[in-house]
């Protein structure tokens, strides 16, 4: 495993603002988009954390993202809109989409915002626990490169097309947000770097039958040469595996297909253009009856779901969102967990940036 | 495996609401429950089609469906709607709610309806597909008995709890339906009868640990000694099991929280009530843009994903609803085939409530 190094995140956030600021960002865009970015380490998803920050640095002097672009609403009705992000960052992109869905739920009762031309914008659950956060229900999907198989297919089509949904409920709010996928490409890099063999139904070699070769997998995606990961419920339909294709379709539908913008299947791959699609959906549970009762009936729901008889060798039931919260309590104020590769690339980002590197 | 025979659709047809009619029911209300049941029948969703006449027949007799119910809306918004369904079928309930989810989307934009104490309502294809049929979004979930265990947990505590969302497509409609677990009870059921051991990852022992055994499985649930199904993605997080049981739980918040009703580990238990609570949602997508435009989209999307290339020994990609399609186009001025055990059971139901049995 790779070694870490904890950082203080107050630190890492003042870095990572001054980064942002130095493309030509404003202050306040550069706090969000550093707000996003570092919310995945607090949460302990460090695959969409500060380790992007090379990856946006790049992406940002090679015009894929456009610092000048602004998110512009073209398309609009009482609980709905579509934007088009022109190429600025994801993160800025997914916030003024929510806020927008967030004032449609908060006047009609639900809001629907399908953002196309847009860039990676972080961990989907940031979006949704931002209508949790204004007491109402968040979704928020996003398509992405493709890297999934139909199910039995040999062939990228999908990204891993995350979900997340959020509730309000005490004491944690429910907050779900996963790929349908069965894992994130993440996952597979990291029993490459261990050399482990893959979990057998994690992911499939260029002729479309699984594969537990977690380098030839990511050497075929790569190169597109066929393969990849496998929908969750695995590869055939033995394991449900056409129920994570069918929710990878479905996200597909309310992100690119609604806004008009690129299906996985075509997302980075033009030049100049990831054109990553996003949806985010606000809705006031007010319009269900008394929202108190409701919350209340969530949270016990929740409780008995954690209450309920454990595993044999278990000793702890989780609520979606429960291990995040924890993290994030321990973490804010504190510090995190930094790889040193990333540290290393810190160090890089500063120098080009002309940016203090003092820890 | 079971024998069948073929059955003329027409005469299976009019023998369900010949039946239905005997307790009660207008001539619109049995053929709009036999609609239901038979649809499952010409999609090849047996364990959902006319094989449950016989559960109806006890229910309605028990007690447990109310023939004089009346679905009532207690709760509404120009959007949103919460039901109560006063124990009558399901598939009344499910038919009531979902047009008034159109019509509210037809007006509206969106139509949210949240249904509680209602009854098993068949295949929750059938309603999404209604908002399809309307040229909508159709989004629809229930909640069931709780047969599905939360992640590291050895209690069922959610129902099969399965999702549909049906988008107009041409040349053949998106049509996705399927539950949140594994599998569905029904496919333990097939196991057990042909004595075969369960592949790996679908079910539980009373121990919470993985399990082959149907029969062993099976027999827990009866008792509700424990284990039960596993969530979509297998027993435990490694294979993704945490996310079907997140999405479980998201079944459970739009259907029995929302409503105000049961959630799935109270379903089934409480005598006199069953207390299944679904979830109906349409949308017009013209909310989002030229509607020829949008389903031109994702007709052309999901004819790439037909068209991508397939598996080693695969010759064929489908997308959600083809072959429950294509079934249908072959049955419905057909036949279906019929369970002998079934066919039996008819006997019994035809002679107990006086109606001619004659094929």
């Amino acid at each position: 495993m790779a070694d870490y190094r904890e950082i203080d995140t107050g630190k890492l956030r003042l870095f990572c603002e001054k980064i942002f600021a130095t493309y030509g960002f404003s202050a306040e865009e550069s706090r969000d988009i550093t707000d996003v970015l570092l919310r995945a380490d607090l949460y302990g998803i460090e695959s969409h954390g500060v380790q992007r920050l090379i990856r946006y640095h790049n992406e940002i002097l090679s015009g894929l993202v456009d610092v000048n672009g602004k998110p512009e609403v073209v398309h609009e009705s009482p609980i709905s809109a579509v934007i088009d992000a022109k190429k600025t960052m994801g993160q800025l992109a997914g916030i003024a989409a929510m806020k927008l869905a967030i004032a449609k739920a908060k006047t009609s009762g639900c809001g629907m915002v399908s953002v196309k031309n847009s860039n990676h914008y972080g961990i989907a659950g940031y979006y949704s626990n931002m209508a949790a956060d204004a007491n109402l229900i968040g979704i928020c999907m996003t398509n992405s490169e493709a890297i999934g198989v139909p199910t039995f297919g040999r062939q990228a089509m999908l990204g891993t097309n995350p979900i997340a949904v959020a509730m309000p409920a005490d004491p944690v709010n429910f907050s779900y947000d996963a790929a349908t996928t069965v894992v994130p490409r993440g996952k597979l890099e990291v029993y490459n770097k261990n050399g482990k063999p893959l979990p057998e139904q994690w992911a499939l070699d260029a002729t479309g039958n699984a594969s537990t070769d977690a380098a030839e997998v990511l050497k075929n995606i790569i190169a597109k040469a066929g393969g990849g990961i496998a929908p969750l419920g695995g590869v055939g339909d033995t394991f449900g595996g056409h129920k994570g294709y069918g929710l990878g379709i479905i996200v597909d539908l309310f992100t690119s297909i609604l806004s008009g913008g690129l299906t996985s299947n075509y997302v980075n791959i033009t030049p100049g253009l990831n054109g990553i699609c996003h949806c985010f959906m606000a809705i006031d549970y007010g319009i269900f009856g008394d929202k108190n009762t409701i919350k209340k009936n969530m949270s016990a729901f929740l409780q008995e779901l954690r209450d309920s008889k454990k595993a044999e060798g278990r000793d702890r039931i989780y609520t979606h969102g429960e291990k995040e919260a924890e993290m994030m309590a321990a973490r804010v104020k504190g510090t995190v967990p930094v790889n040193e590769k990333t540290f290393a690339e810190f160090g890089k980002i500063a120098a080009a940036r002309g940016v203090a590197w003092e820890w």
